[in-house]
């Protein structure tokens, strides 16, 4: 998906939100947002919105010199979605439909996506997880699913956020874990996932974790690591967990994916054709 | 009030929005948003946030050639202010306290403000007025207008929106009108009142209206004109409209200013000590 003019507010938003995280002082937070403002400028709009959100990022380290503004975040929706797993594990256990219920969990850890919204709590977790059990996904795509995981060889899974981790190893708990490869962020980006939020999620224990060696949100894949695309070059079917995974590989062509996310920016419902606040399974497909 | 840093995406925004009011050339568009992202990046932070508004709109209008990018906008808010007129005069002449009750609907009016959104329609109108009419007014800060308005001896009402005009007619006709100056805007910004929109709203025939000489939102001091200036020195009471009369004029030290408006950003409410949505009527003095 390319950027869109209304991505360009949301990166200055997500500029704002994301200092604050990182340091009080008003003058380099002055200092990193007018840089943004001027990188922003000079901006390509045809490549997707996460080159953008990785340059913001990587600035804002350089310039503070923390490394991993979002590491508490991530270690506290970690431990939230943890505490919440056996009871959600129960549930899809004793579920009739236990992949779609694991696609619901799934889809809804996603809210916890500090890109979208610096103010993300517990609460918030629990409320979707509880409107995301009650609403529906459409059949057809859902019986697709479960078809493309009992046919592929390999299927490579998508990581997109700490916590939301814990919530995509209930689905891949019901699914063939030894085809499963789990990939993760190659450095701190955002709340991302990175290889020890897999690990403090369990899914190192049941599933071959790999990172994907780049620092951007979603997976742009010019930038990833010659391992991380062998993977992706090798996998029959890829599930693609979140919004910017979504915007890095809505394009690609020779691959079957399915997207699995919780819409949250009104630029991304336009693209997909559905509504913010959606839980979206879309598939692409050679 | 100065300019805060969450201020900044907000600009990009009204950018992005303003220009699909102007333009669908998405080449002209994304130049537009570029220039403005480097002219943000030179802002000076001390200044308040119409400054930076003014420079966008002017950019706006200059690249594009479209002068008066709210004209349409403008005339139908002003034409459905006006048909809501007779109803709203009888109510509030009907009213045990016509002022408090035509306060109310003057703030109301105060939701037709293309700077914050742009997708503003007649059903927001009515529902904000009933709203607003269903809320109290702190009772001293009333009684305060009420003493105010009676011992000054030269008002200057300072209108904000097209539309809302006519709501500030209905609380002009409650007071003493021979006393009172009402000012809009010297030239096109936003859907800002002008000339022809006060005139439109039936003010020329009340009270001497006269413009402000700058093409700002709010009232920036320094840039309006000495005829203005003048009556600003003159005048014993200041009422001042609207969000952006508030962050141009919220820390002048001389004067008795009362602030009607609706807030609708978290900034200007963190800033005032209220949440947004909330009816203001705020007195700053001497």
């Amino acid at each position: 998906m390319k950027t869109y003019l209304d991505c360009i507010p949301c990166f200055i938003r997500q500029t704002v939100e994301a200092l604050r995280f990182v340091t009080d002082d008003p003058y380099l937070q002055e200092k990193i947002v007018k840089k943004v403002l001027v990188e922003t400028s000079q901006l390509d709009l045809r490549q997707s919105p996460p080159h953008m959100a990785r340059r913001i990022h990587e600035h804002i380290r350089n310039l503070t010199g923390v490394k991993d503004p979002y590491k508490k975040i991530k270690e506290r929706f970690n431990q939230a979605a943890l505490e919440m797993y056996p009871e959600l594990k129960k549930m899809v256990q004793s579920s009739p439909d236990p992949i779609e219920k694991a696609v619901k969990v799934s889809i809804a850890g996603n809210i916890i996506d500090f890109g979208v919204k610096a103010d993300i709590n517990e609460k918030m977790v629990e409320e979707t997880l509880e409107c995301c059990l009650q609403q529906e996904l459409p059949t057809d795509t859902l019986q697709k699913f479960k078809e493309s995981i009992s046919n592929a060889d390999r299927i490579l899974f998508l990581g997109d956020n700490a916590g939301e981790t814990v919530f995509d190893r209930i689905l891949i708990e019901e699914m063939p874990m030894e085809r499963i490869v789990y990939a993760v962020k190659g450095g701190p980006i955002i709340n991302d996932a990175t290889l020890e939020d897999a690990e403090a999620a369990g899914l190192t224990g049941i599933v071959r974790v790999i990172d994907n060696g780049c620092d951007a949100p979603g997976t742009i894949l010019n930038l990833c690591s010659s391992e991380f695309l062998g993977e992706f070059a090798k996998a029959d079917l890829v599930i693609a967990k979140g919004q910017a995974n979504y915007e890095t590989l809505s394009e690609v062509k020779d691959k079957e994916i399915f997207f699995l996310l919780k819409v949250k920016c009104p630029v991304i419902a336009a693209d997909i054709g559905c509504n913010t606040g959606e839980m979206v399974v879309k598939r692409i497909r050679k």
